[in-house]
């Protein structure tokens, strides 16, 4: 299972405009994410998650799963993924701490933080990775089949984020040369992973 | 320099919706491949040109061509992009054959066919590629500086394409285990390119 888990720290939480995605606080950004993670040209990725945690105003935080395997008729276009999101916000509006609800088939919305949800996959032994310029070529690492990748959004990880990764036992790899939107580092390590041989595409 | 050229066949050429991508012969995948082609996080990939070519109804052929170097405050959204588009087959409609003209700073438009774009490539001697699952490797050739590199779009690349690309001399390239879209293709060419350690964010 490939998971990947999203900070967008600025991404609203409250019911944003659909046709105005990037003065929802990027969630264009988020979007594109969900899409690049879970479809490739004419098939979907059933054996990847990803967890998108927004932390914009005004009812943070809020993470919100597309589970690959269960998403059903979903969209891959920004706008048409952020209508999801949406969906999910107004659901979930009201929930209290750490609990989680269905939207449609394949997504889901919870009200947890960031932290929560790292520790949740500590706790499951999962392997847990992120993107850092002086990290290890993701070449040279011995990645798991189940592993969960760990992206900031535009305005990168804080400090205090990637001193609580380390304590949580993250590697740090590295992927490209430049930095890269986050949509665009999940297209790569899905190709890294796809290169080893694992297939993301059948659930097991 | 690095060219992109991105043959979009169901692309519409009047002037379509703003607010639904998708049924403008799904504009939304040809505005996310020149995203990725022209921006990384906080810059511009000055040194690179994405041409498309959209061959939709009901003015085909029609070139637009996004200049890296000459772009200003230009957005990465795709609703942002697919503006440009439109302003750009607004200012086109009446062009006659091969005429191009300016739209904004770093676009252009021309009424011209992918075949005359690739034969202009070919003869000012551009190494010409194009992808494919039975290409070789991306990492066993040798990819000169200036490069244009050829993408179908959803529906793929017809046969008698990829025959007159082979008559072009061009390069096949394998860079991925399945099936991506053009615009993960683009990333990941790019970010090959730029692990070879050609640099796309400055002109010389």
């Amino acid at each position: 299972m490939r998971e990947f888990i999203l900070r967008a720290r600025k991404a609203r939480t409250d019911f944003f405009n659909i046709n105005d995605l990037v003065g929802a606080g990027m969630m264009n950004l988020v979007a594109r994410c969900i899409s690049n993670a879970l479809f490739i040209s004419d098939n979907v990725r059933k054996d990847t998650i990803i967890h998108v945690i927004l932390e914009g105003p005004k009812y943070p935080p809020k993470i919100i799963s597309f589970i690959g395997e269960d998403i059903k008729n979903f969209p891959f276009d920004e706008k048409g993924i952020a209508r999801f999101i949406l969906k999910a916000l107004k659901k979930g509006k009201n929930l209290r701490a750490n609990q989680e609800i269905n939207v449609v088939d394949g997504v889901t919305i919870s009200k947890k933080s960031f932290e929560s949800l790292i520790k949740e996959k500590k706790e499951k032994e999962k392997q847990l990775i992120y993107l850092h310029p002086k990290g290890k070529n993701i070449g040279d690492i011995k990645i798991k089949k189940d592993v969960v990748f760990v992206f900031g959004d535009y305005i990168g990880m804080p400090k205090k984020t990637e001193k609580f990764l380390d304590n949580m036992g993250a590697l740090k790899v590295n992927i490209a040369p430049l930095t890269l939107f986050a949509s665009h580092c999940i297209i790569i390590v899905h190709n890294e992973l796809d290169k080893f041989g694992y297939s993301s595409l059948n659930t097991e």
